[in-house]
């Protein structure tokens, strides 16, 4: 990897996510080095994947290359690759670019869809994790619509109208949201020959609530919005199988759709070799202690998603979101410092700010820990906070612009088929990058 | 195609680039059906398909939606589609989604990438002539720098860090230019452990000097603005071949390099059927006549770069760029409704504007008829033109913000390789779309 050996130790950190970042920006100009490897070349803001999709921003303003970030630090390096294994009695990791020894390893790998085992459901739905991912979607949305405008045969033409969304997360509900303004907005201008009216968004969640996790009011208020922007919420109803064609659920209903868009679970992407017994089943995360620390390891380390930190408040892990990532994140690379100048570690506790969630224009809800508030200045208050946490001023900028521009002219203008989906055969996934 | 018959003539327009573009915009809301037929759903803007390329700019920025662009226009139709075939004798064309009737044919496809037949060259290099080229670029100039990282052979990391760009007119020039300005920019400082002298630009020309068809001047100040930029021009030679690894020229002089772009030529984009006695030999663009109808045909026109029409101050015709396109697209329309009202039609006089080429910042050339001027007050024109001439007050907003963003952080921001290139198997091209 022609990373050179110094006499400070070698951090590792796995991922440039959300996490990953706030660890490696926590070990700025301190005594050790630093190696940040991922996938990718740039940090993906997550939480506007959904405007990607949807063709309100363009993939750049919500991505921010790695390398530049860390421009003027010294004993930081970067490296474009995937951690394939971590060999752990030799303090090591394999990767897509060769092998690295560490000294300390955070684990920042994020998480990425559960499917549940079902893979019928991984091959013929679409997930949105990733920026290749979303303009998966914008594609395929749009490809949908220009295939409808050439069949005669009025349930084909249904079928690719139709939209299921599986989960009502906040993923899922910004999804539907964003959907049912598309259909509000440009999709009618722009299709006059399609009726509309044929245009479904249906959004699915199992348990009889959306945005579980937060709180009543913000939940049913999410709904009213949602069934107010036209979309069909079904709730206690749960998809057992989809073939491509025909969505199979528990209940009577069945929904036939060309595009299904799977927002029902994430698991950690633990990666092999730390020892099974330190990964969650099923979750894919790892169990860590409230240092982070990964169970038997002194020098391995997970933070955010794929770190499950088990707590009288928290059984099951801090929530899968920003916040928790970045809290851990910042506190890890003190208490690394701390480790490497013999201080006593400080153990994390999660400052919970609240969560929130947009619906469409002018329709939002938060829950911040005293207030909660739904409707426009909860709208406003989403976009501040949205645009307040994407890293750098271009970004800033070019997505400020656009928002104003979209609220002004109730348009979406980055509806272009750049990566065209289904000419790539549509559900053989070998050469498109998740 | 589910297109209605109407009692209005139909006219069929073939590409929505400049030309196809200026013929849809004439025959707004004349007794005329328009069906805009395009392979991509977006007009692309191609001069400023380099900044893409070169991480300057977002590829949203520079397309626009030809769908939103004729929202509001009676009797008119866009398709996604390829056209495969033209059936004179029918007066009907083969496409990728159906067969259809025309009234009026405009042939208006373009330009595409000229191999001259070397189909090493056409394998191993890279063409920039749409947006999923131009971002296959940008993926492997980055590809590029994170593998001359990871190599201990200084002549693969040499090779990694040649660049060649074969040909010196407007495209090679400005990417040669935009180029030298990623060498003295951003990558020293996202690549500190690479040393930057081993990155090299060449500009290879086949003749003796750049910007054929520009003033002497234009041409002589082009080269020295590139070879103070520390591109090293070489005129006089001849790419012979390429096989991946070393360039072969007519000269002493070849090159080890990963990266190729050909921006030696390009031919129209002509398409089967019209009869090949209207076909120019090898340059692939329609004879015709003064009126742009395609020699021995009444109802068949071809504009733009797909044109060719002779005459005595332009016997190869016009020159394959957005100002002829758009003129003769503009006069086309309004000779098809002269036509219908059997009005005597008006012949094609191409009013030269001028040409112009940027190499860097505070470095164009510009070429008006009656004056000719270069560097800083050219590099503002060329600037404000482009942003001009670029459809659509979001895309004009967003290009303006990233150039103010460039030009005061000496900075490309939009370094994402969202569609990886080497990952995507580098030389099968079956997956890619052009």
């Amino acid at each position: 990897m022609n990373i050179p050996q110094t006499s400070f130790p070698r951090v590792v950190i796995v991922g440039g996510g959300f996490a990953g970042l706030a660890v490696a920006r926590g070990l700025e100009n301190k005594d050790v080095q630093v190696v940040l490897l991922d996938k990718h070349n740039y940090h993906t803001f997550q939480p506007l994947l959904y405007q990607v999709a949807t063709g309100g921003l363009e993939p750049d303003s919500i991505a921010f290359p790695l390398r530049k970030r860390f421009n003027d630090i010294e004993n930081f390096y970067f490296r474009l690759a995937e951690v394939t294994r971590i060999v752990k009695e030799e303090n090591e990791i394999e990767t897509t670019i060769g092998t690295l020894q560490y000294d300390y390893l955070v684990l920042a790998t994020g998480s990425t869809t559960n499917f549940f085992g079902n893979k019928n459901i991984e091959k013929f739905t679409m997930e949105m994790k990733s920026i290749p991912q979303s303009l998966n979607i914008r594609s395929l949305i749009l490809e949908n619509f220009e295939e409808a405008l050439l069949t005669s045969d009025l349930e084909e033409r249904k079928k690719l109208m139709n939209f299921v969304i599986v989960g009502g997360g906040p993923t899922g509900v910004e999804l539907a949201g964003a959907l049912a303004e598309m259909k509000k907005g440009f999709l009618p201008k722009d299709y006059p020959d399609l009726d509309i009216r044929l245009m479904k968004i249906n959004l699915i969640q199992s348990s009889g609530c959306l945005l579980k996790g937060m709180s009543e009011k913000a939940s049913q208020k999410a709904e009213d919005f949602l069934v107010k922007l036209g979309v069909d919420v079904w709730k206690n109803l749960r998809v057992l199988d989809y073939d491509g064609d025909l969505v199979k659920t528990n209940g009577e209903d069945h929904f036939r759709a060309t595009t299904v868009i799977w927002a029902a679970g994430v698991k950690g992407e633990a990666i092999e070799g730390a020892g099974t017994e330190c990964i969650v089943e099923r979750a894919g995360r790892y169990k860590v202690d409230t240092f982070n620390r990964v169970v038997n390891s002194d020098n391995i380390f997970a933070v955010g998603d794929v770190a499950s930190m088990n707590s009288e408040a928290y059984p099951y892990g801090h929530p899968m979101m920003a916040q928790p990532a970045i809290q851990q994140g910042n506190l890890l690379a003190k208490n690394i410092v701390n480790l490497l100048n013999d201080k006593k570690l400080i153990p994390f506790v999660y400052d919970d700010k609240g969560s929130m969630a947009t619906i469409g224009r002018n329709k939002a809800v938060v829950d911040l820990p005293k207030w909660k508030f739904q409707g426009v200045f909860a709208w406003f208050v989403w976009m501040f906070v949205h645009l307040f946490s994407l890293i750098g001023f271009r970004n800033k900028a070019v997505v400020f612009l656009n928002w104003v521009y979209n609220y002004i002219r109730f348009d979406r203008e980055t509806r272009l088929i750049i990566r065209p989906f289904k000419k790539r055969n549509k559900y053989s996934f070998e050469n498109s990058e998740k």
